[in-house]
């Protein structure tokens, strides 16, 4: 292994692969049978003289298990990963971000911070992902606007939104922020701020501050209404353990 | 390896990884890069202190490649899971159970007898599966009436159920007894015994018994018309010996 | 390991378990965590005794980390997977094509030359897959006419045709030559040559020859308006460089 930079306390379990220029902050574990800098495509034609690029992971970072890491990636701290996740080339994700089990980001993407990605999401090539993002199980989103492959635009998630299980977002959609995409949508025009839209094709409902919970009570915009913990820089632990007797 | 307590006949593949309190009984196959008693999130805190709950697999199961299982999981006999399989803490799977490719069992889940998943099913928290049910690629049940994440509540799929390909049941939902959700279905609601369901939102079709086969047979309810013999307990292997000729 | 076959230049990772009667041809690489003619369920009954079927990756292939590849599985040259994808029994795969990450292929297929398969697509037995195919991501073709596994009817794709993002095949449709599923269908009828379906159930939309792009040009038959280089015999680099100035 070459060209290795470890912070303190940097736990790689040993049957991990590291490529070279890989650099992990402090605090990182990476856990069995993970590939942290994986070569493009490029690598198996010339192998011995490929050049790798520089692959960063931020301080108190957990990298499950089989989670394969392309070169070319910069993710911030406090990073999550379930099991079995690829992140390729190119992808850009900020700080306090999760990425569940099975998810696939194929590259030249870029997350904001505190957005999470629940179990088995694939992220398509040039999307853009803001902050406090919730993209739930089984969703994708696609870029190519005529398959296959002649024109890739990719789709953009405003901070806040909610994208939720088993929707398909089609290429260059644009979700505004604090909206709601059902599960099940099929999503082919752009979503406004503040809107829910269901369906295939989705169509917009309502209003997401139309929603109410069983009590009648506004359950959106969640920021503002979130009754767990959830270690958002708005939140205090303490309001919170208040908000709960 | 600490606390392992092994029974006859066990291999374990010299890669598997397998965490201290587990119990592999009788005939279990521990196949490559397979991770047993896997430590749940509180353990990256204080990993040299971390108390390891007890993991239970079952006489004469199959964990294939690549599958995690969590600590605090227990699973009966003749257990057989796929490649890649993630079956996190807090699970008990019944005996005679057989868990696909790709699943995902987010944990906190009860799985009964002689049920079947298919390949990437995605079991959210607090999922309750009866006995004999089968479900089949790519279902996902939900659990958040109000992501991200207030107030949790599961669903329940009753014995004998059939829930079929690219299903999302959504939180809540009861799915009855010898009940069938066609493929692609989104179900907000729920589904009574014996019912054929279809559609975004799933609509109430016919009673199940209604289907008939391209020769007008009856082919549901299945267990009462299978042509294939596949171990259930009211089957005899010479009974369908006797049916096939 | 006993009865291994292996060409010039071929890249085995030391992590990588290779079974017995597996051909590696020229220049294949075979990455980490790799499995290479893993047996049938029959070989948990009889380890010791079991004869394993000949394996076959043909020259030039790629096999990303943690691919499973069963025994009796043959497939040709130039040949890409993804990582953690799974390839069973009896399945058969021409030359020139890619199998992306996540795949999950079930064995007793056939898929003919230049077919690609984009990430997390679910190929269910008996499945027939032409030349020059696309099956973008979370597609799944189904083979149960009356589930549970009575009577199995596989899917058919003819060549050129493209499935995209997240549609379901239900068992024994005929996809024609040349059509498009559109995102989101679940198909339960045989789609004509050249037609676009969409929906749940799909029903047709448009002949392909309809589709226009932003210029109003022409996007189909595909193969005719490629503007990338891809590798097609039908295509030389020469004339596409051209195109592009």
């Amino acid at each position: 292994m070459e060209n290795i930079n470890f912070g303190k306390n940097v736990h790689v379990h040993p049957t991990a692969i590291i490529y070279p220029n890989v650099i992990l902050h402090d605090n990182v574990f990476i856990e069995p049978y993970c590939i942290i800098g994986q070569p493009t495509g490029d690598y198996y034609k010339n192998p011995e003289n490929h050049e790798f690029k520089v692959t960063e992971i931020g301080a108190n970072s957990v990298i499950r298990s089989n989670t394969v890491i392309y070169e070319n990636v910069k993710v911030g701290e406090n990073f999550q990963t379930g099991h079995n996740v690829t992140i390729r080339e190119e992808t850009i994700i900020g700080k306090n971000c999760s990425v569940g089990t099975l998810c696939d980001l194929q590259g030249k993407t870029v997350i904001g911070d505190f957005t999470r990605l629940h179990s088995n999401v694939h992220i398509g090539q040039f999307t853009r992902i803001g902050n406090y993002v919730w993209i739930f199980p089984y969703v994708v989103t696609t870029n190519d606007m005529y398959p296959p492959m002649d024109r890739l635009e990719g789709v953009t998630i405003e901070d806040y939104a909610l994208i939720t299980t088993g929707s398909i977002l089609l290429p260059g959609v644009v979700i505004g922020a604090n909206s709601m995409v059902a599960a099940g949508s099929v999503v082919s025009k752009d979503v406004k701020q503040n809107m829910v839209v269901m369906g295939v094709p989705a169509r917009e409902k309502c209003p997401i501050t139309d929603i109410r919970d069983q009590d009648g009570e506004m359950v959106y915009p969640w920021p503002e209404h979130m009754k767990e913990y959830r270690g958002y820089p708005w939140q205090t632990e303490k309001e919170f353990s208040k908000k709960r007797q």
